[in-house]
């Protein structure tokens, strides 16, 4: 390795360090800080983010990649395949730091934290009048930072490649486009059938009780706890303070006890990518052992929530336990049953709220959205009218007031555009890694049975956690299934499935 | 207040920062972090104490300095007492940090690293022999850091000097003078009495009941827990994590629950303290809002532990709450028998398990051999044998093996000399507090018994607290009380408290 290398991997360690201490101070501050440290802990935050951000924008670490990919670019050197990968990474993360006038960036922080204040206010009195004005600013500084990014390319590319590298509007829109048929098929399907029960899952359980189970779940995905723990908060996430230190929260509902249950298997896929990534030790520690993408994040938890942990394989041989540990809300509920009540589809006003099936059609209705605000061919005044209609279209739900519509997400508020793409391209990802494993491991579904799921864990580590942010999510998926990514592999899951659990 | 002031604020802020990040890293590392993340925290821990240290030896902070001091020296300024008493104080720890040669530091830290281990070993083995080496290297070292830091003082003053501003050898060696006669004397008496029983405070409470009982003290002592927390940790401590975020910890001993009770009462004082510093606004987040010295700390922790702690009126009206809680461990058990058992004197090897009465004679021993040993009059080979001669002569007990004798401690082998006598002159500050605050507030003996602990945390927040690091110890002691640091006000106490437990 070239000693410029050697030499952004250690500026990048220091790097990584400062976020991992900004992560423990975010930690404490959701579990267990004491109210009234809110201030000083900002501030706290606020330090440590601008010497993270000193780091990464020392004008040293520009020198030495100039000075590598111009040898590089001369067939002066050779590059092993990680130190062009690192090298890649870190070249984009340094432009995305560095490329962003200053006053930029200001403006963004100054609009982005009053149009969240508005933002919530509107939401709560469902006033979409008085935050247009902050929608029109916030899109108008998206567009400039796309502008000075990449002027060549359209702005919604380089704000979805900012999320999921390499993607475009035309490569998500293709594979949407032929999820969102299908979607609106399977969940006509649904409808026509009569609607399952689940009222058992809403009889009470205790929050010892459930914490038991949570705490169980996680043995059973092989999350080893001297590298992780559980704890409690207002929103369950994940995060991760070091390279064996990574925490998971759930939140305990009495009266919904699956709520906990599939939050923390949830959590645990997100933490068991995080704990298994390594792309060699030379390079721990650096951007190169960072997730490849929220998507290819989102694919890790959904995978274990939705696709292992929703089915039949999964509880067959857990189930009685959890008829002990939950009891009695449980008792007399055969497997068969409860199998369906934690699938039962619904359409719903809220993304967050949505199951398997309806999901994905929430996501692409703000794809579409997105796409056209950016562009400018959808004018802000218009988004209500054009969101209700998109939802009667795709999901088939009226929507009453715009604080359980185009209001909901904070995501524009905050100045994200084309985050909202990963959430959904995490489940396609996800069946194309589960068609794959089933076939490259013939004995996959009967390891499961049988509680061993290391099997799974271990083709996951190697193909998919491991090279961390060595490939492009567009590469890891080829290398890893041997094919493009494809969404058909995603909705015959769904086929199979719902036709099992609704009889069509 | 100067502009230059101003910046030094604002550096010494910074700073502070760092620090409590630093507390964060310590605290979870202490609590809840997961096993495995021990190497990435420590590295996380030396970057923030690297940048601490960065900022705390800024050259920009030595030319400030230098120009107000100039300025005042000349008389063409005039500083208000708190910028003044701020400017000393970032001035000696900015000596502090810089007059050390790179090499001392380095070999310091190289040195006590080694000693440590070799200490741990040495002890668990009872060979002195072994430690004598490093021990002697410890002390050249620590003489060559006095002669940096003031070559025109005593080595030994320029020690103690490091933990409590403006103490020497010869203003401690008076008030320990005094002490030890008084000590030897008392313990003498209690020794001819009937040793009392406390048999009762070692049947089992559960973990869970002892737990209730801390925090039951805790809200009684008046400790905000908006701004604190209470954990578990394998020794008990304070910590600051921010100005409103001062955390304790304590430990559960199935088999003797006062030792939880007592430690929560005794890091509630100090946390009590941290919380009601407030030397004015501007210097919020400054070194002026630290404490006085370490010996003013442990003042605040043993008179909340021993003085009101374990005195007949806090007792009073909470002692059938506890026989409650601590079902069935004191059932059957009077007040006056319990007020006896905990206040039990024991002549013992160990320094962290003495009594209110031997505990100054433990601390006495070890501030006469360090002085001994700093001025080189006691040789390091000699130690075992000094040791437990003293312990002979002032404690009458005889040690069986260098592990229960002169190895117990960890300080020589971190390279503390200098620091024991604060653990002792904390109870003399204690004392004198008590009586001054007895004369001035003519109902303070029956608003304890009421429960009104608000009543002497409302003087110790004026008095003692709100000044912070504006006044050196012996000023802040007789600013608060009238008069120069008083053995015989702590010694008074002891024959009160001890004629009426042993009856002499």
């Amino acid at each position: 390795m070239r000693k410029e290398t050697e030499r952004l991997i250690a500026l990048d360690r220091e790097h990584t360090l400062l976020a991992h201490i900004g992560a423990v101070l975010g930690w404490d501050q959701e579990t267990y800080m004491p109210e009234k440290a809110v201030d000083e802990r900002a501030e706290q935050l606020a330090l440590i983010e601008g010497l993270a951000h000193d780091k990464a924008v020392s004008p040293e670490i520009g020198e030495l990649l100039r000075k590598i990919e111009g040898a590089a670019e001369h067939g002066q050197t050779k590059l092993e395949p990680a130190e062009a990968a690192f090298l890649r990474v870190l070249r984009k993360e340094y432009d995305k730091e560095t490329k962003l006038p200053a006053d930029l960036v200001i403006e963004m922080a100054r609009e982005t934290s009053v149009s969240q204040a508005v933002w919530a206010k509107a939401r709560a009195g469902n006033d979409f009048a008085a935050f247009a004005p902050h929608l029109e600013k916030v899109i108008a500084l998206n567009r400039r930072m796309a502008a000075c990014l990449n002027p060549a390319a359209k702005p919604y590319d380089v704000l979805l490649d900012l999320y999921e590298d390499g993607a475009t509007e035309a490569s998500i829109g293709k594979v949407f486009g032929a999820m969102r048929k299908e979607l609106v098929e399977i969940l006509g399907k649904i409808r026509s059938r009569p609607q399952v029960d689940d009222s058992f899952l809403h009889k009470p359980v205790e929050t010892e009780k459930q914490e038991k189970i949570s705490k169980l779940l996680m043995d059973a995905l092989g999350y080893d706890r001297k590298r992780g723990r559980l704890d409690t908060t207002a929103h369950p996430f994940t995060t991760t303070l070091g390279g064996d230190d990574v925490r998971i929260t759930t939140k305990y509902l009495v009266d919904y006890f699956p709520s906990s249950m599939f939050s923390t298997i949830h959590e645990s896929g997100h933490a068991l990518y995080e704990l298994g990534i390594a792309p060699g030790p030379e390079f721990s520690g650096t951007r190169l052992a960072d997730a490849a993408s929220m998507a290819i994040h989102e694919s890790q938890s959904r995978m274990w929530e939705n696709m292992i942990g929703r089915s039949k394989g999964f509880w067959k041989r857990r189930y009685s336990t959890l008829v002990e540990l939950a009891a009695p809300a449980l008792d007399g509920v055969g497997i068969d049953a409860f199998m369906r009540g934690i699938n039962r589809v619904e359409p719903s006003l809220i993304r967050t709220e949505a199951d398997e099936v309806t999901y994905g059609l929430h996501v692409i209705l703000r794809f579409e959205m997105e796409s056209a605000l950016i562009s400018g061919s959808l004018a802000v005044k218009d988004v209500p009218e054009a969101w209700n209609a998109k939802m009667k279209e795709l999901l088939g739900v009226d929507v009453p007031d715009d604080g359980h519509g185009c209001l909901q997400d904070i995501h524009w508020s905050m100045g994200s555009f084309g985050y909202f793409p990963s959430y959904a391209l995490g489940n396609l990802y996800a069946a194309q890694f589960m068609d794959t494993m089933r076939r490259e491991i013939p004995g996959l579904d009967a390891a499961v049975e049988e509680g061993r799921l290391d099997v799974p864990l271990a083709w996951l580590r190697e193909k998919v956690h491991a090279p961390g942010a060595t490939w492009l999510p567009g590469e890891l998926v080829k290398k890893a299934t041997g094919a493009s990514l494809d969404p058909s592999h995603f909705t015959a899951y769904l086929r199979r499935k719902y036709g099992e659990v609704y009889g069509f």
